[in-house]
């Protein structure tokens, strides 16, 4: 199946965080592949020490100042070459792209080769989860499942800054 | 902070399980309640295994087709006595209350008692999680950051079973 985590709201790297976690404590297969962000989650740290999850981080971090120039557009493709391969080669059962929706909102990548990975996976053995915000209608189209995280209310409009452990 | 994830998408409990391992990964300390549930799902054998992750179930599954009985509301009880003293001793960073807004949705505490308990957590200390559909408004009234998960599509309506590793 096809699952999409998408809106503004704080909850969707989490919630694909936690399914790769129920996955592994079924014996499930994970790979969890990080597009944009390239900087050292807290969450890091604990998926490395867990049987069946592989990580791997295919960006440099956020880009709230400055533009994404070719590098980060190499890392994201060559991101996305690898998931096409994991995913022909059907070695995990969960195939997690995080924030890949920014990824295309970016232009990192080509909204083609997305839903041309997606038309490849095969629905009934691979779940596929991709999150963040903007996602592509086109995505939306395609996928099995979509959620969309809003948010109500948000303690970083009081000033909070971004905690580690909690947001990082 | 007191952070709230409702609504009637997939990702609520998921949210909060990346949530507790993010906190883990950083050293910080996690007490997950669940609430109604007392099955097995398979999240329980991954989080075992993290180091600073405790999680306990005060419940004894759905109610789908039956009422929920004194049994019932004496497990949600005890539960939410032994949550208040986590709190209180504040031995915990991370303490998410799983599905305790469907607890309260189907009498099992009362209200009066949770909105108590969020008001005597340290904000500022404790990061307090509650989850489930059918969040009270003066639940959301009072909390810091409110995620709403909005099903936008799901497999379920195509006629998908909940599959183990994925939906439980």
């Amino acid at each position: 199946m096809i699952q999409v985590y998408t809106g503004n709201g704080k909850g969707k790297t989490t919630a694909s965080l936690g399914l790769a976690l129920r996955a592994a404590g079924a014996g499930l297969k994970v790979f969890i592949g990080q597009f944009v962000k390239g900087r050292d989650y807290s969450e890091l740290n604990a998926l490395k020490k867990i049987k069946n999850i592989k990580v791997e981080q295919f960006g440099r971090g956020y880009f709230i100042r400055k533009k994404p120039d070719k590098k980060d557009m190499e890392l994201a493709k060559k991101g996305l070459e690898k998931i096409k391969k994991i995913i022909s080669k059907a070695v995990c059962d969960v195939v997690i792209l995080d924030e890949i929706n920014v990824a295309l909102k970016l232009k990192l990548i080509k909204l083609e080769d997305v839903i041309s990975l997606i038309k490849n996976t095969p629905r009934k053995k691979t779940e596929l989860i991709l999150t963040g915000r903007y996602a592509h209608p086109r995505i939306l189209k395609i996928a099995d499942l979509v959620s969309e995280i809003k948010e109500v209310k948000h303690y970083y409009k009081k000033g909070i800054k971004a905690r580690r452990g909690i947001e990082y």
